[in-house]
């Protein structure tokens, strides 16, 4: 519990229109995307950089725990305060400070959202890639915390691979800025990549400078369906071997398709067992010559049917039926616990495979999509908790599929961090030597673990 | 110096075929391309994993200082023993362990030569992208130790964008595995970006894994010249901002251009100040979608001359003059201050101006050259060390360059890195809160200050 002198210096210094303590606040901010719950102790509204550095300084006066929030929408609890204390909710300092056409770059503070930013470059005619499903929600704070990935990732790489620069403050009431407005930069060494997906743990952003690219004028959308699963995971693998580079490379299995035709009240063909939506984007002459690839490969495989998708409306009814799976799936059991995992795209295929096998061996709902392109399989074991039997055979599974997933030189999470729901995992990709390094790197960045205790390790 | 009980030790332990101690080998290891030289007392030939083990054992039980090294080649004097000590070499760990074409990936030993990891990739119809001026003697090990750029880094990223994952030895003994054989990864922290251009005084990268791309099936090199130098510098901008999107963008001002053309015995047109090289990239009909684009802007800007070379031979012939600067502008002056800082793209007018400027207001001799794409400008001061008043001036306006970089946003390294070489210029990048971090960072992986003594900071 926070003291109360805490609380009244928190409001005296911050101002009482951005600092809650009442109940249906800290209720509104207890929970995250994972279900679970943690009640803070206070909820503070940054405005300005200023206000980030006087919340910090209180709760290194009065050793209470700092967690920085973005919308509250990740998947691992990374915004939840499992020790309580001051939540840090920065969806006030969302404004774009800088669109610069000219350096392809913007600057931003944490709070503003992923969808947003795209848009306003878009209208400059320019290109932020970084596309993770929840960036209607999600602010650039929260994904940079996550080092958060999505579709595009697979041409387009990952939040960390547009992140130039950070200004962020240390615990120690420090502020440094790392990186610079340049693409090269190998001055020192890079606390700017250590704090990417470092999930709050090591300090507080308060602005970022974010790559931009020129806006690729031409997009197409394609689905092709398939009757059986590793038809579908073997076209992925098609279209990677022969090249024909796409922007998204995106699967779904028979339940997630199932599923989400049933949330969106549509009828699916019986036979359909896996989709693939991929998406070629360019320059016109280069979008047709990579359609032209793409059409040999369709034709080779014999697919049960293909969608073509050219204008904008088009495409956005296929990439409907992608973007509700998650919530759709969610209605088919009490409880989905949700892996992200990675393997090298070629292992794709065989992973797909065991998954497959170990839901059919210990009879358990196992839904597959994802981003197969770059190798990232959201694996999804849906799961009652009332159901103890049911609960130990899916524990079993997870740590198979993880074992598994090590083996293949893959890893346990491609885009939504470890946060709390992947911490008893971690042993599986990390030797005791690696993580003791990163206990001593947190202790050199917050000594006192004061920043989101409880989380990664 | 080191104990005779320890240089016994590395040969029984090692094999006295890897190590010498005689002056000869001693003198050859001594020196890098800085210039500066620095006696080690034994110099060790690693031929495995176990070897470095052993070397690294031996070096922890006597209080030894450790130096990596690669080919040597490097500006900043990364591989010098400054204190003394171990240098050890990694020239005969050159083998591509795996050339992963299904999964567009290659495990290889710290001392594979860049060039030579090329050409494997390419016979088998992949790219491996990051290419120093240096890559047909430099270390892929040196590469990842200075996180070393290119030419090709504009369009495609620096070496640190194609490493996947590493193995390295700390000096507890401890081995890690960083990263994965995936594009995405974001579990812990990332250390493997924490070791990537830490330039061996972190840990001992023992191998990689490298991405690979598809290899594109078409290039076009061009070379347009330029009556002044702010006119060459504005063409780049145009390249840059009508979204031509080239693989290269290099620019070479009279100072290079004159150098380069003596040094090869080819007479150079009088009236040109600047040359500029671009080169495009990708499938036949981008390509030439990209080259109508490119030659749009050639029209508009009306230069004194443009060349295009198809074949692979017309092109090294335009790379030679780029390839060769380095080497020809060292006979100008006794001595060449080599710097590599970059500014955001659109600022390199401004920022060649200011240089042009200071050059003519101090009477300095700099020739300015590089990867003005990424904003990387080869910035070098010819002197005469025997000349203290033109020194003097040297220092005065590497001042003024540096802080007129960081204040553009830019940075004092883009590809280099710090070594010994810019170590006095850190501060103006790095705060006292910054450089502090870097410390504890250090001991964390090296509390005894073994590996790499006396470098960075």
């Amino acid at each position: 519990m926070i003291e109360k002198k805490a609380l009244k210096e928190l409001i005296a210094r911050v101002g009482k229109d951005k600092v809650f303590s009442d109940r249906e606040y800290l209720l509104a901010y207890s929970y995250d995307a994972t279900g679970l719950e943690y009640m803070p102790d206070a909820v503070v509204f940054a405005e300005s950089e200023e206000d980030v550095a006087r919340v910090m300084a209180v709760c290194r006066g009065h050793g209470v725990p700092l967690v920085a929030r973005g919308a509250g929408v990740g998947y691992t609890g990374g915004a939840l305060a499992v020790c309580g204390g001051v939540v840090l909710v920065f969806t006030r300092m969302n404004r774009i400070l800088r669109l610069d056409k000219e350096n392809l770059l913007a600057v931003v503070e944490p709070g503003v959202i992923t969808a947003d930013l795209q848009e306003a470059a878009e209208k400059a005619g320019l290109f932020y890639p970084p596309d993770p499903a929840s960036l209607k929600t999600s602010t650039l704070g929260g994904n940079i915390a996550e080092n958060a990935g999505g579709p595009r990732c697979y041409k387009y790489g990952v939040t960390g691979n547009y992140v130039l620069g950070l200004e962020a403050l240390l615990m120690s009431g420090e502020k440094v800025r790392l990186g610079s407005e340049t693409i090269k930069n190998v001055a020192g060494y890079d606390l700017k990549s250590l704090l990417i997906g470092s999930e709050g743990t090591l300090a507080v952003v308060t602005q970022a400078t974010l790559r931009l690219l020129p806006l690729p004028p031409r997009r197409l959308l394609f689905r092709v369906d398939f009757a059986t699963l590793a038809s579908g995971a073997q076209f992925v693998q098609c279209i990677i071997q022969n090249h024909v580079q796409p922007s998204v490379l995106e699967f779904m299995d028979r339940s997630s398709l199932q599923a989400v035709y049933a949330y969106q009240g549509l009828p699916l063909d019986e036979r359909v067992r896996a989709a693939v939506l991929v998406e070629i984007d360019g320059s016109p002459s280069e979008v047709a010559e990579r359609e032209a690839l793409f059409e040999k490969q369709v034709v080779a495989v014999r697919p049960l049917d293909r969608q073509r998708a050219e204008t904008f409306a088009e495409q956005e009814i296929l990439w409907a039926t992608r973007r509700n799976i998650s919530s759709a799936i969610a209605k088919l059991k009490p409880k989905k616990i949700n892996e992200d995992i990675v393997v090298p795209g070629g292992r794709i295929p065989e992973m797909v495979a065991y998954i497959d096998g170990l839901a059919v061996e210990f009879n358990l709902c196992i839904v597959l999509f994802g981003h197969f392109g770059d190798g990232n399989i959201h694996t999804n074991l849906m799961v009652d908790p009332e159901d103890a039997d049911e609960m130990k055979r899916a524990e079993i599974v997870l740590d198979k599929i993880f074992k598994r997933v090590v083996e293949l030189g893959g890893t346990i999470s491609g885009e939504h961090g470890i946060g709390l729901s992947k911490k008893p995992f971690m042993h599986y990709q990390f030797s005791p030597a690696e993580l003791e390094l990163f206990r001593r790197i947190k202790k050199v960045f917050d000594p006192l673990n004061l920043l989101n205790p409880g989380k990664i390790f």
